[in-house]
């Protein structure tokens, strides 16, 4: 089974790809989707939609996870890393209904065991856990890495996570 | 010249369709695309994103227009109404970069000539403007159509508009 997870953001979303058998979980790839503020709004949005689409139709994941979003420092924030997620998700859905959920209290508990690890703790633990050489960079690739094995993890309770 | 006015939502996003030959607007076609509370938030999304091009491939406006969002009641709605913004945005850019925006207060200025008009004086010009038989429905739907006027309106000075 083949994990997509994504940590959604504007300037920098995290993905990565992962196998499992159901024994031990295998790394098959993770980056970053990087726009910067120099481009126009919608340009950026339109990279975001067209490089989720190319990941899905180069790794052809069974499932795609996303890091929960509830937190924004403000109204303005909010506006535009929901406008990211939003088209990040709809760039999902034009593949697939098998779109899940978790947020990042329940990634941290999955992967480090504690809810409000930090994020040098998730990088380590998702690097022990796939038997890497060295870290995932940047943060939100790890935190999108992490949220591939969470779901794993959730085996066959993963029907909960089902976005709503 | 043929404008596409949208007044981003995610429960209800409206449009309107005005052509003009620098002398009297035209309305071509109003109304609004409508997503549920029971449809998974990805279904609400592609159906936004799909919805738009429809309107964009079968209308084949020369530019598009945005009210500009800068308002929520709250961080979970902004998160919202952002990826609602966020999908249809990119759904236009898929066609054109010729996309502007312009705020609330802009358009009352320019189509009630007063920026703290409400959605009935909004209305009511709308119909007069393009010599309607009675006012357009949804208020979202009147909201886009005079995003669209507006742009008529700034003639030379559009350029200052472009969504950035």
């Amino acid at each position: 089974m083949r994990i997509l997870g994504i940590d959604p953001g504007l300037a920098t979303m995290g993905f990565g790809v992962v196998d499992s058998d159901g024994k031990k979980p295998r790394l098959v790839t993770a980056g970053a989707v990087i726009t910067t503020p120099d481009m126009r709004m919608y340009e950026r949005l339109l990279k975001i939609h067209d490089d989720v689409r190319d990941l899905i139709q180069l790794y052809k994941p069974d499932d795609i996870v996303f890091e929960e979003l509830f937190f924004a420092r403000n109204v303005t924030t909010a506006l535009n890393v929901g406008a990211a997620r939003g088209t990040a998700l709809c760039a999902c859905a034009e593949f697939t209904d098998s779109i899940y959920e978790y947020t990042p209290m329940q990634i941290k508990q999955a992967v480090v065991g504690y809810g409000k690890a930090d994020k040098h703790q998730i990088q380590h633990m998702v690097k022990l856990l796939l038997g890497l050489p060295d870290i995932i960079r940047p943060d939100d690739a790890a935190d999108a890495v992490a949220a591939a094995l969470t779901h794993f993890n959730a085996g066959h309770m993963k029907s909960e996570y089902r976005m709503k």
